[in-house]
C-alpha cells in the first residue's frame, strides 16, 4: 500500500507512525513502562493492517485499506471545504486574512497558496459517523465544518500559549501576525463554528451545538492542564494526569466529531455516547503515536524540528511514562529534564526515553486504546459493513503510507 | 440624585462622567475638534438629566431617574446572576477558578469575595429591550446571561493583548493566572455563552445565537483594529477609523444586547434592527465618555491609575480628535505621543489634549450619539412609556451619581 503520501499530518497535525503489534492489553493510567531498549531513530514499518488490523477487524470482510481512507478523507475535504471557505470569507478583513493564512490558502503576504489545511480527519469522522448510522453524509456537512473550525481555533490559540513557531511546515499565525491577531482569529473561528450550527435548520443542530460547546470547554481544560504540567518538575507529573490531559486535549474533539455525526443521523443517545467513546479512544491512540513521532519521527514529515519536544522539555506521553518507569534511564532523563536543554544533548535524551521504555509503553498503550476504540465502535455500529468508514479512518493514522 | 454610588463602572467598566450640555449636533467621523481650553483635572457635574435629558425625553412624562436605572440594574443582576453562576460552576476546576476570580466572586487565593462583577448593563439592556417590546423579562434571562458571558470573555482576552494589569480595582486574570489561563478561561466563557443559547428552548434562541456569534466576530475585528492602531504613529490614525473601531469594539455588543431582547420578545426585523442601532449609538456615546474618564476621571472611581491611557500612548477617541485638530496643541501632543512616556509629562499631555479640543469634541460627540440613540429608540419602541427602561439605562451612564 503505497498510495497518497501524507504531506500533512493527520491527528495532532503529524502523520501516523508505525506501531508495534506487541502489547495491547495494558491498562489505562497504571501501565508501568520498562520494555526492551531499541536504537533511537529507528522507525519501524508496520504491515498494511496497522494497529486495528492486529486486533481484529470486527469480523468485517471488506478490504479496508489506505486507499479507502484516502478516498473518504478526500471526499470529506471536498464536501466541507466550500462550507469552510464560505465561513472564512464572511469574516472582516484582517480576521479573514489571518484565517486564510492559517488554513494554508494564502501566504503571509496575502498571495494565494495551494491549500494545505490538514487531512480533514475530524470532518471525515463526522461524515463517516453520520453515514455509519444510516444518515446521508450531506446532512452533516455544517457540523463537519463546525468541528474543523473548532479544531483550527484551538490550534491558533495553543500555538500562542505554547510559543510554537511552526505548524504545517510554515510559521505559526502568531509568529506572522502577532499574538493579538492569532488570539482574535481563533476567537472568530470559535464564533463561526457556533454560528454554523445555529444557522443549520437540522433538528439535531441545537443538541450538536451544546455538545460542541462542552467539547470546547473540555479542550480548554486539557490545554490548561498541559500548560500547567509544563511548569512542574519532571517527577511531579503522573501518567494518569498526562493521559487525562491527552484525552481532554485530543480525544474530546475526535469523540465529539463522531458523536455529532451520530446526532445528525438521528442515532440513539446510547449510540451517540459509544461513538464519542470510540473517537476518544482513537484520539488517545493517535496522541500517543503523535508523541512517538515527535521524538522518533522524520522532521521532513512532521513539519517540526527533530526532537523539538525533548529540547523544550515537553512532558509528552512517552517521556512521562519513561520518567515513571523507575529505571536508571528514568533517573538520567529526570536529570536532563531538570535543566534547560543544552546543545548536543538530544541523542542522549532520546536514548534515555527509549531505554526507560517510553517508546514501547506508548506503542503498547496506543494499541490498547485502539482495541477499546474498536469495542466502542461495535457498540455504536454493530454492522461491520456500516462501520467500515469509521474503521478505515481509525486504521489510516496507525499506518505508514510510504 | 445621590442614590447608589457606582463603585464599579458601567460600560467599559468605568463609571459615567459628567457631560457638558454644550454641543450635540456634530457629525460622526468628520467633526474637527478645536473647542475652548479648560483646566485639566476638572470634573464637571451635570444636572440630573444628563445627556439624554438635554436632548429631550421623547415626550415621556414618567420620572426616569437614577433610582429607576439602579433598580433595573439591580433586578437584572438578580435575575441573571444565578444563571451566570450556574454556568461558571459547570466549568472544569481551573477554568472555574479563573472565571470566579474574574467575576469578582473569589479572591486570587480561592477564598470567597463579595461579588463585584460590574453593573450588568448589558444583561439589563437585554431584559429591558424584551420588556419594551412586550415580552416578559424572564423569557430572555438566558440571552442576558449569554451576553454577559461574551462581554467577560472579551475582557479576559483584551486584557491579555493590551497587557492591562488592573480591572475592576483588582489585578487582571492574566496577571494572576498567566496568559494561558486567561486565554483559556475566555475561550471557555465564549463556549458557555453559546451553550446557554443552544440549550434554550425559546424559538428565538437560534436567531439570537447567530446574532451573538456575528457580534463576537465584530468585537474581534474591533479589538484587532485597536491593537493595530496602537502600533501606528500618532498622526497615522484618522478619527473615522477610531470611531469605526469603537463602534465595533463597544457599540456592537450593546446593540446585540438590545437586539436579542427584541428577538426574544418576538419583535419585527425592523424593530430588532432599530434596537441594535440604539445600542450601538449609546455604546459609542459611552465609549467617548469612558475615554474622557480615562484622562480626566478620578482613579478611585475608574479603578485605573490616572492618565494611564495617556502614559501608554493609547489612541483613545479624545486623543485622536485632539491630534486631528490642526491646532498648535495637536502638534505638541503628536510630539509627546511620538516618544515613550517620561515621568512628569502627564499634566502637559492632559493639557495638550484639552487645548486641542479633544475633551470638548468627545463630549459633544457623545451628546450627538445619544441623540441618534434616542431616534433609534423611538423607531424601535414608539410608545415612550414602554421605552422608559431602555431610556433610563441609557441615561444612567451619562450622569454623575455623586
Amino acid at each position: 500500500m503505497t498510495s497518497a503520501v501524507p504531506v500533512v499530518p493527520a491527528f495532532g497535525d503529524a502523520p501516523a507512525p508505525p506501531v508495534s503489534s506487541a502489547g495491547g492489553a495494558g491498562s489505562a493510567g497504571s501501565a508501568s513502562p520498562a520494555g526492551p531498549t531499541r536504537p533511537a531513530g529507528e522507525v519501524r514499518t508496520a504491515g498494511p493492517a496497522g494497529i486495528a488490523g492486529t486486533i481484529g477487524r470486527q469480523g468485517s470482510s471488506s478490504p479496508l485499506d489506505e486507499q479507502e481512507a484516502a478516498g473518504i478523507l478526500e471526499r470529506a475535504r471536498a464536501s466541507v471545504d466550500p462550507e469552510l471557505r464560505r465561513a472564512v470569507e464572511s469574516l472582516p478583513g484582517p480576521m479573514r486574512r489571518i484565517a486564510r493564512y492559517h488554513f494554508g490558502w494564502e501566504h503571509a503576504d496575502g498571495t494565494p497558496a495551494t491549500g494545505n489545511a490538514g487531512k480533514a480527519i475530524r470532518p471525515a469522522l463526522v461524515l463517516a459517523a453520520a453515514s455509519a448510522l444510516g444518515g446521508p453524509q450531506s446532512v452533516a456537512v455544517s457540523a463537519a465544518a463546525a468541528v474543523e473550525l473548532v479544531h483550527n481555533f484551538t490550534l491558533l490559540h495553543d500555538d500562542v500559549m505554547d510559543r510554537d513557531t511552526t505548524r504545517r511546515h510554515r510559521p505559526t499565525a502568531w509568529a506572522v501576525f502577532g499574538d493579538a491577531g492569532a488570539i482574535l482569529a481563533g476567537d472568530a473561528l470559535e464564533a463561526l463554528a457556533q454560528r454554523m450550527l445555529a444557522e443549520d435548520p437540522h433538528p439535531a443542530a441545537a443538541a450538536a451545538a451544546v455538545r460542541l460547546a462542552d467539547c470546547v470547554i473540555e479542550l480548554c481544560a486539557g490545554q490548561h492542564a498541559d500548560t500547567a504540567m509544563e511548569k512542574r518538575g519532571p517527577n511531579e507529573v503522573t501518567l494518569d494526569e498526562v493521559l487525562a490531559m491527552a484525552e481532554a486535549k485530543t480525544g474530546a474533539l475526535l469523540g465529539c466529531a463522531c458523536a455529532l455525526g451520530g446526532l445528525y443521523a438521528g442515532a440513539s443517545e446510547e449510540r451517540v455516547e459509544a461513538l464519542d467513546a470510540f473517537g476518544r479512544e482513537a484520539g488517545l491512540a493517535f496522541q500517543l503515536i503523535d508523541d512517538v513521532i515527535g521524538i522518533w519521527g522524520d522532521p521532513r514529515r512532521t513539519g517540526k524540528p527533530a526532537g523539538a519536544d525533548l529540547m523544550a522539555r515537553k512532558k509528552s506521553l512517552p517521556v512521562v511514562a519513561a520518567l515513571a518507569s523507575g529505571t536508571p534511564a528514568a533517573a538520567e532523563l529526570a536529570e536532563l529534564y531538570g535543566l534547560p536543554y543544552e546543545a548536543g544533548e538530544l541523542e542522549r535524551t532520546v536514548l534515555a526515553v527509549e531505554r526507560a521504555g517510553g517508546r514501547d509503553w506508548a506503542q503498547s498503550q496506543a494499541a490498547d486504546r485502539m482495541s477499546r476504540a474498536m469495542q466502542e465502535l461495535s457498540r455504536a455500529v454493530p454492522d461491520p459493513e456500516a462501520a467500515g468508514g469509521l474503521l478505515a479512518l481509525a486504521e489510516f493514522v496507525t499506518r505508514r503510507s510510504n
